[in-house]
């Protein structure tokens, strides 16, 4: 059977990155494609590596007739998935790739985003997207709220850790190195070619990166207390690819054990043999997560690492992992595609 | 049914490049792969984007049961396959993807390799492997010989043009903008990050290039007399992409429209709108070629590019089609994977 | 003796440029800098690279006092030099790194710029600061055009070949590979980054692209006859750096010594011995050009290529080297800075 | 007075930035220039990029008449120095760019580079080259032992801090983002170009990286006690460029104070005002370094980033300013060249 979607924000990298990935999926057709700024166009001419794709011409969101449309893709910017899905007939099942319906409390989605929740209403139902620890409740959601593609990177290094009391809460510092494509296809001065071709710089440092409100949220959650890291993501010349380095204290051993045993049954969380570390370009293009894990020569440290591509696991990779899992479709569908390298 | 297939040569670039393809064809399987000086490697340690596959272990070619393969695909530096492809029981269908069957006169092999064929008695039986204009003798073939990679790009363009005698066969200048992995996995000084990331370069220039062995012989053969081209390449700082701009003497209009029509039906040449220009970036990691034609402000002269992506479409992409067609499978099986952009 | 300076248009790289290149000349001095949307910033905040120089805070044009002023560098987008050279005191010498004042006649200014002159009075007085060709004239100019950067690269090539009669008018052909830092600070979509780090495709093709102005007014006034080249550049991800393949028609033994020839005195024109290549790599972050002559495997054609940093030899250094000999300083001061490898 | 230099080791990458620091250099003269595996030829044919200088041949060390040389720049591979400098006259100063020097302590030099010291007996004359902690005994010095390049980088972020007792010795924790030239120009096939152009990875990780050894011997001589950091080196693809970021326990504040003091009167240091953060694309090419200083949301947390060329100021950058003090010159001669961006 093949399922109806529609994908809101088309002409962003996000949007596209669906796109190519529902290309090759055997149960998923794409419907409609909106793109406000861009209605009108074609998709070969927003992103012409989909040239050879039949699809259909880019509208607003106000022209898609949604009672066609089994599941929505939202990929727009943050502040307007809120209304939208408010607005959409309940029959319709939610994907939101943006941060509105993340955080739990909307206290504090006004706090990291600055904004008044639009649909309070709809928070307590949405579930939560990190697939591997929200499986259950995906499985059976209408709105499932994508996380955060640092969000993601660092929950999967540090989520079994926390859970099993492998790790001193009060020193978790973590060091991200983030490809180009998580600035999204706005236009920034900063964004330009030459300004990061040669350049590595960290940004929103000292613990003012929206995606702590996913890392408070959840390690807080899971540990029964207030878990607060520290988080430097650092922009590296690569289109795509998180790098996340997290220094913890605790035994290295015991802390690969966990993770190799949580994820021994996971399709697309390889953890590596002891002492081996993972690259970006391992992951690049594909919804797979490798995860190293290090000691250090100072006993009672460890470095976990933890690599995806943010565009895929990251986000839209992320999102088709849920869309399958909301529509009954094996959990792995369209998402074996091999990591391109080089 | 499921077609068993070997990879000798499986830690180069193309070698990858095939397992990459071949993790998600549904009807081949890799039951051997060979790396001499890696032999005894998992492919995992060897390249580790390909880790989440189940892979037989790294052997050399000796160790390989040919008996229980089907269809081989040959990686190996140029100067090897022929001594080997001699040897391999007849019963095995054999795609080579380096030079050592391309040139049909072996005295032309020995001009441009500087060796003597090893295995000339087999050169007559060898079809050269540029699937859009050798289909039907590629699907009743045992041995297939890949084309060079720039010279698929640069036919792509020209091979319709010559025939349909629409441009001036003594003037054709085509330059060519190459991505690094053209050059391999072996180790040379002047393929090191930094000698190439912010350089672009000419080499192998004057008419010394090795695939002018094959241009003179296929638009010889097209045009009924000899037909030499001027050719340059140049490398460029990208990974994956080879963009051809060619220089002919024709009426761009009538250029276009003979492209258009010829490639209508491929499945992966796509002509784009009349002077529209294609870019490496649009085809990266696929097996779809782009071409554009642009007419110049000087009547009579016009611009064909042809962009693919070179270990993909100009290699072991070309290669899977093939082998989709010596095994009677769908030409386009496993080979829809669209282009990985940004 | 040191003279004072003012940049216009300092937010630019082109801005940059010059800041860095004067920061270590011995006898300029900054005396203001104008950036209009960025007045009241300090250079330090536009690029922090200039961090440790003590130069005046970014203001208006307007309150810049230019009796305190020697020579002025306008680098600003073009359409607004016109006007603004007009209205300075004539004590003011002024150096154009623009487009506004390069094309003689005013018609032609109207033809490829899409503007009427605001100036034409003042375009006669105006010299073409191609310096090695222009040296006496720039000598004694108060109001000096630079060229545009492509304008530059190949006419360092193909000049002497045309005043020598040695090349074939009616078939000369430029293929570009052009850095990113060209297409300057300004916010467009497609010079994001991901947009460009992997991606190689030409721009304003077909004889569109403005530079065309200059190379048809220079090279028709050196022939004595109309001359009109097919000049296509193309984006490749490096940041700085012009690669122009320069196809032409004559005697590539008889061309390789004339250049060596005209450019034996230069000091900033270097020609490599016959046949070997010059690379972008080779000349980033200086004022010298490389030049390399190769021959064809086809008799009477050749291969002469130029390769300059655009914003170097391009734009700044050649302004720097204009300006020095409009004040009366040795033609090199402060300009042998060698080029950055790797 | 012009004062004539030896390069050993000028086919390396430090060698040419020797060379090019040099060339602009207006009291020091390169008298001969050694490579052994490339001696015979020009450097034009090594590194095209310095074309234009008129340089000595390249020869072997054997080669060079010392009594002609007044100081001698040793850019050789570890292991290679120590010997070498013990049969120098002791007429000729010396400035090791690599690691033969750098521990005081012979047994230090086995541990981390496995190797018998094969000078112990020069050892204590050398003098750590850490110009901004060391100026004065290498004022002095015969002997002048470079540091790690990454030693450097985060030295002058930690050493202000350590020496003020400001931060928590045993909670030191740097993550580092490294340009691909702090390889070397060595063949390794994780070098080449497709191997780097996209991956994030770390290298030498849990305590093994040789600068340690700099570091414990540093911190802990400045402490009075036994202090050992951790420490991440990353791959980035940039060519140059290290990216520090030292995560402490102390108050930021105060930390900041400290540096902006100690710094304030350093020509090549500079510190940024509270919050803002360093990028290495602000120091490349320069003997520059950028220190920044941020505070985390948590109190008593502290991000100290330190970026610098790991060529220039982390290696030949300061080879010259240790050569100008040990001459006699002003300490900035020849390197006040300005960063170059973009």
């Amino acid at each position: 059977m093949i399922h109806s979607v529609a994908i809101l924000g088309a002409s962003g990298y996000t949007g596209a990155e669906l796109v190519r990935i529902i290309a090759t999926h055997p149960s998923l057709r794409i419907a409609a494609l909106s793109a406000d700024r861009k209605a009108g166009m074609q998709m070969a001419d927003v992103f012409p590596h989909l040239r050879h794709l039949d699809l259909p011409t880019l509208t607003t969101i106000d022209q898609i007739d949604f009672d066609e449309i089994e599941l929505v893709f939202c990929a727009l910017p943050h502040g307007l998935s809120q209304a939208l899905v408010r607005d959409l007939p309940r029959s319709v099942k939610v994907v939101d790739l943006g941060a509105d319906f993340r955080l739990r409390d909307p206290a504090d989605y006004k706090k990291w985003y600055g904004l008044d929740h639009a649909a309070p209403e709809l928070q307590p139902e949405a579930v939560y997207g990190l697939t591997e620890f929200y499986r259950d409740e995906i499985r059976g959601a209408r709105l499932v709220a994508g996380t955060g593609c640092n969000a993601a990177t660092v929950q999967f290094a540090l989520r079994p850790l926390i859970e099993g009391a492998l790790i001193d809460l009060d020193d978790i510092i973590c060091d991200l190195k983030n490809g180009i494509s998580g600035a999204g296809r706005s236009l920034k001065e900063n964004m330009l070619f030459p300004e990061r071709s040669t350049d590595v710089i960290g940004y929103s440092l000292g613990g003012k990166h929206r995606h702590l409100g996913e890392f408070d949220q959840e390690f807080s959650k899971i540990a029964g207390r207030k878990v607060e890291i520290m988080f430097t993501p650092n922009l590296v010349p690569i289109n795509r690819g998180i790098h996340a380095a997290c220094y913890v204290k605790g035994d290295p051993q015991a802390i690969h054990a966990a993770l190799a045993a949580r994820y021994a049954d996971e399709p697309f969380i390889v953890v590596l043999p002891f002492g081996q570390a993972p690259g970006t370009g391992h992951v690049a293009g594909s919804n797979f997560c490798h995860i190293g894990v290090i000691g250090d020569r100072k006993p009672g440290r460890a470095l976990v690492i933890s690599t995806l591509d943010n565009l895929n696991k990251g986000s839209s990779g992320q999102a088709v992992q849920n869309a399958n899992l909301m529509l009954g479709l094996p959990e792995t569908e369209g998402l074996m595609l091999a990591p391109v390298f080089p």
